[in-house]
């Protein structure tokens, strides 16, 4: 199953294939002691195991205080068996991959040293914390992660008194370690906090507020910057150019056994290791301006972070250090896994592998279905490259999501129009606005719940000032195993508020490109909102077309046997936005079938296509004709949603409520909705076509 | 009326006092020609005119092409006649004051480099753009600043072309800057593009963002770090102290001829300008690490902003210094003005100078009304005090913004729990986050407007969590002359979708009060929404009270004089959030008096006090009691709003709407409102006793 490599490395020293080691065996050394021998190399991987791999030593860590009694030697062993299970493990349950197996190193020297969960550990973007799972009492669950009811993909509170912190979204974690250090110093306790942060997350602004902050305040706090070369894509811009400098510069800041700075050789690693972009910088200052000197940090730096007795002897010694403390250590994503190691994008996160049974059934479904669906983020992704071909002033914007969104085939044919402006959302928004002053028509590609991080800028910097900026907004509504962090299900509520604000809804991918090519026409602030993952495998009727803005689309009219004949049939109309109206209309088609409901019907379902405008004209037709029972559908919460805007228009509009209308909201109710797959969120939310079915016949039943 | 001090520099040299200078008399001075004379000192004032000043050079600027022809002394001149024009413009009109006396070389010296509105000027923070707007065609409008119908109080794009991009939030001008030039490389354009940027807002994580990203594209942008020490209050963190090392190290990048960097000793300044702050940095090093040059930017300086000759030198060779260049300038807020230079907290902003015939009519106004009325501000900080009194787990936690939100006495009482984390409302909301998660009780004090800028933290860091932290949400509701960018009319409508939110309008000073006590006591995540200004003047009964959560209260019921003797009386709920809950019971009042109204009528004014959760119960027993009209009243926008959630529950939740309830929701049109009086304000949105009086009249002339 499982193969070892040694390609570029010698191979693993014997005492690493420890058997069943006792946990009480070894001396307690202290890690100041440890000798600084370079310890033999570690494992390396091929595949990913399909079998439980044996890990005798990781079998006996129920909790970080059984790392306490390891020895070096067996805390190196251990760092080998957890990144075997976690490969073995992330073929089992899919998820993210490369940026785990890249702290393996620094997870074990973080909970040896620390007395966790005393002492308070902040991962920045969560998707890291798999090792730390498995040491801190999830081994044995870690597979079920992201599944309905298994682990969560990031740290979350609730799940363990280890998770200090529950950060789905970037950048915040030096924040909430800073606010736990200060709480600390208040409750005059010692125990001490210890950040750990990408070098993507750290080019978000907040990061940078937290840092301005730690130094105002003397905080007593660690921040180990885990510098693995790249965000989702690749790490970019002056900040990721600094951290290059300062690893190139060939110096490196260590640490005393005091604690203070002391500048030396950076010791050489293997060519091997060397990453392409700094062969790109040359003539570069021996000793670069340090950017966390000057904010008023403590730097101490570059490390090799896969360097386990190295991060003991450093971070045991930072983390004495007082006041604000930067530990810069560099890993690799994906490290001792050597296909990632080569592919970090690819190897970012990964699918289940496939079980032998899983496989047949597959193949089978896959006889059976038609065309390969799109997913949506292609769909965008298509949009632009065909309207970049007839329009030069179309530029496209993503902060740090450029495969996510769709945008690589673009970013390819169009490198002068596409821009990757790292985490950061904020300046991703306002700068689509500068450029929007001046006769350029910026796209900005950004997830339903990453532009929460935006909200601002969108009111003040673009709504207000009317900018011609469209948003593509991916990820809305449900999003299945990433969970309630990730979820796009506020989105219409906060959107909806803001004047000037144009927002559209498609129902399958050829209507998100026309609605895509409307919006990006229209001159003004538009959003069109879509979800994640493929559409029902609509085809796209090419070349673009402009809809009407805000005008809605009957998609169908059902009548039962006796509605014809009968002039005043129960008619209820359900106005339907996004992926909605295709469940609005089998639940309409699976009550036409209900030999159980009783006197004459008649349902229409409508495409309403757009959130903001409103097709009131549509409404008040609809209730012209006596369509009395009207049900709004979205997947996204009803309070403030698309439901409510139809609301807000027949309470104000229709004059007086003389006409006895019934009116229903389907949609999220008011709470977070918990991991699992989409199919079984909408479920849970009665938001699939027999929930729906069983809330509109529940209305008939009122009757 | 003006005086002229000369207290610590020289008397200014009678050549500045040039009688209508001729605009084309002068040579055409080449900058780079400009001789290194120190010119002579600046004007200095030590009273605010009252009647308009002589200032006939400035008369003939008509826009920045007038100061093509100006000579170096003519610059000077005109800097001072500026000057002296803000001043007497200030009293006039109120307004930001501190910030742009300490521009107007500055705004002198890029207005005669520039080709501006060809080149493109941004200002961070727009309230330094008084200067700005008086060279460039808004001399003799100025005055009228922040009234109704006169200038916007920030730059704004539909006032003038030379206003490139609005600017009332902080932090925004890089990025808007980088996206024009950006545009401006796709248009094959070469204009430039210049940011001018305080060191406050500087501290916001989406300026570090744009930094970021500027150095990824290479962009020419020249920005200009105007470092005058403070916020609004006082600049603060890492960031702050590293511009102070800057300074202090008494050494300057200078710009040689070509372009490029220079290392020479800061000319020396008069003690008399020396910060006291920096008095406090010892043993720094001589050149410290450059944060600036780390990230990647070209850095120059740091230069005297006041010293107009050099400004011209200095930002002439920058601005064509190809890549990101950042000149970094330091100038004193209210420079020029003596008092306000020895107080820039008070003179941050004015109020108008009151005019003769005003004085009287105030006094006779003063001599009728009761008390000294509360602001909403002055309540929350005296809540704060009371409670820390008693409760040593309060920690408030401000983003820059201790005197507006009423925290300066706390911070003088409790230091040690009072955090001022800078311009950084992300990394506020986390902070308290991060605090709450051990047992600390943070109170996040920001304004409605603002938090719109912690909108992704308030829902992932704390509501997710359901994490103890209360919000003091200030400035709710329209704001009068500060206008559209910091009106707080979005709050409800992006809280209330957020699950685990607790949301409270207090209806007056008191309800303020006890609202906050109890959100601070309940467990979880909280906001009190309060308004600008002062309160109706209702006194604080002590000590503080915890209400029921979601428990509105009915404050009265009128009934005409026929509605006791008729069974079936026509009967309307006012259901009424916050300040509006005043405004529900005149109009009431107002309605009962009115003779025209046929037939019996019943009002009952609700106090709703509860936005999240709704008292559903209380709408249950009007709905039992046959109350058919009901209507919403708040002072936010209607789309989403609090409003909109009572349509909610009487939609989902009454069976059927076989009542024939007539339900209407009164709140701020879906429009950006601009400047002008609070009054004027609601009047135009029909929010005031009048406008909502004739918006019920108009329910019962549809009867």
């Amino acid at each position: 199953m499982q193969q070892y490599s040694n390609s570029t490395k010698p191979k693993p020293a014997p005492s690493h294939q420890m058997d069943s080691p006792s946990v009480n065996s070894s001396a307690d050394v202290a890690v100041s002691e440890v000798v600084a021998n370079k310890p033999a190399a570690m494992r390396l991987f091929s595949e990913i195991p399909t079998s439980r791999p044996t890990t005798p030593l990781l079998d006996t860590i129920e909790s970080p205080a059984d790392l306490k009694p390891l020895s070096q030697e067996q805390l190196l062993t251990l760092a080998d068996e957890l990144r075997e299970y976690l490969l073995y493990s992330a073929g089992q349950s899919g998820g993210h991959f490369g940026a785990n197996l890249g702290v393996v190193e620094l997870t074990v020297a973080l909970h040896y040293l620390l007395d966790t969960p005393n002492d308070k550990l902040v991962w920045d973007v969560g998707h890291q914390a798999y090792a730390h799972k498995v040491l801190t009492g999830r081994r044995d669950r870690l597979s079920s992660i992201r599944s309905k009811q298994g682990l969560t993909a990031f740290p979350e509170r609730q799940e363990s008194e280890y998770d200090t912190f529950g950060v789905g979204h970037s950048s915040t974690s030096i924040s909430a370690g800073l606010g736990m250090s200060l709480a600390l110093r208040h409750l005059k306790s010692d125990a001490k906090v210890a950040c750990v942060i990408g070098d993507g997350a750290m080019t978000g602004g907040m990061a940078f507020e937290a840092l301005n902050d730690a130094v105002q305040q003397n905080a007593d706090l660690l921040v180990v910057l885990n510098d693995n070369d790249m965000s989702i894509s690749c790490s970019i811009g002056g900040f990721s150019r600094h951290l290059a400098m300062l690893w190139e510069s060939g110096y490196q800041v260590d640490i005393t056994a005091k604690g203070k700075p002391k500048l030396t050789h950076r010791p050489e690693m293997p060519l091997s290791e060397r990453r392409a972009r700094h062969s790109a910088l040359r003539d570069i200052p021996k000793v670069a301006d340090n950017l966390f000197k000057a904010i008023g940090f403590s730097y101490f730096g570059p490390f090799d972070g896969h360097d386990l007795p190295e991060l003991l002897r450093v971070l045991e010694r930072a983390k004495n250090v007082s006041g604000p403390v930067l530990v810069h250590v560099y890993t690799t994503k994906g490290k001792g896994f050597i296909p990632a190691e080569g592919d970090p994008v690819t190897y970012h996160a990964i699918s289940k592998l496939p079980q032998p049974q899983q496989q047949s059934n597959e193949s089978t479904t896959a006889v059976q279905t038609a065309a390969p669906k799109k997913k949506y983020s292609q769909v965008f992704g298509e949009f632009l490259c065909d309207k970049a071909a007839v329009d030069n002033k179309l530029i496209a914007i993503t902060p740090a999501m450029e495969e996510g969104s769709g945008m690589t085939e673009f970013a390819k044919q169009y490198p002068e129009q596409f821009y990757d402006v790292a985490i950061a959302e904020q300046h991703a928004v306002t700068l689509a606005a500068g450029m929007a002053t001046l006769d350029i028509k910026p796209i900005v590609a950004i997830y339903s719940t990453f532009l929460q991080r935006g909200y601002d800028q969108l009111i003040h910097d673009v709504a207000l000032q009317n900018l011609d900026v469209t948003f593509g907004i991916d990820r809305a509504g449900l999003v299945g195993e990433d969970g309630a962090t990730h979820a796009g299900v506020f989105d219409l509520a906060y959107m909806r508020c803001v004047p000037n604000l144009v927002i559209a809804t498609p129902k399958d991918e050829n209507e998100c490109y026309h609605l895509l090519n409307t919006c990006y026409e229209y001159k003004g602030a538009t959003a069109v909102r879509y979800p994640r993952g493929t559409g029902p495998g609509v085809e796209i009727t090419k070349p673009a077309q402009s809809y009407e803005v805000g005008k809605a689309v009957v998609e169908a009219v059902y009548h039962s046997q006796d509605s014809a004949s009968n002039s005043n049939p129960y008619k209820l109309a359900l106005l339907a936005f996004g992926p909605m109206v295709a469940t609005a209309d089998a639940a309409a088609k699976a009550l036409m079938a209900d030999t159980d409901l009783e006197g004459p019907v008649e349902i229409s379902v409508v495409n309403m296509r757009w959130v903001k405008p409103l097709d009131t004209q549509l409404i008040d037709e609809l209730i012209a004709k006596g369509y009395t029972h009207i049900v709004t559908l979205e997947e996204h919460v009803v309070m403030g949603g698309a439901g409510s805007a139809v609301n807000e228009y027949l309470l104000n509009h229709i004059s007086g409520m003389k006409q006895q209308l019934d009116i229903k909201n389907i949609g999220i109710a008011d709470e977070f909705i918990a991991h699992g797959s989409h199919d079984e969120q909408l479920a849970d939310c009665g938001l699939d076509v027999a929930g729906v079915t069983s809330q509109l016949r529940s209305l008939f039943t009122v009757q």
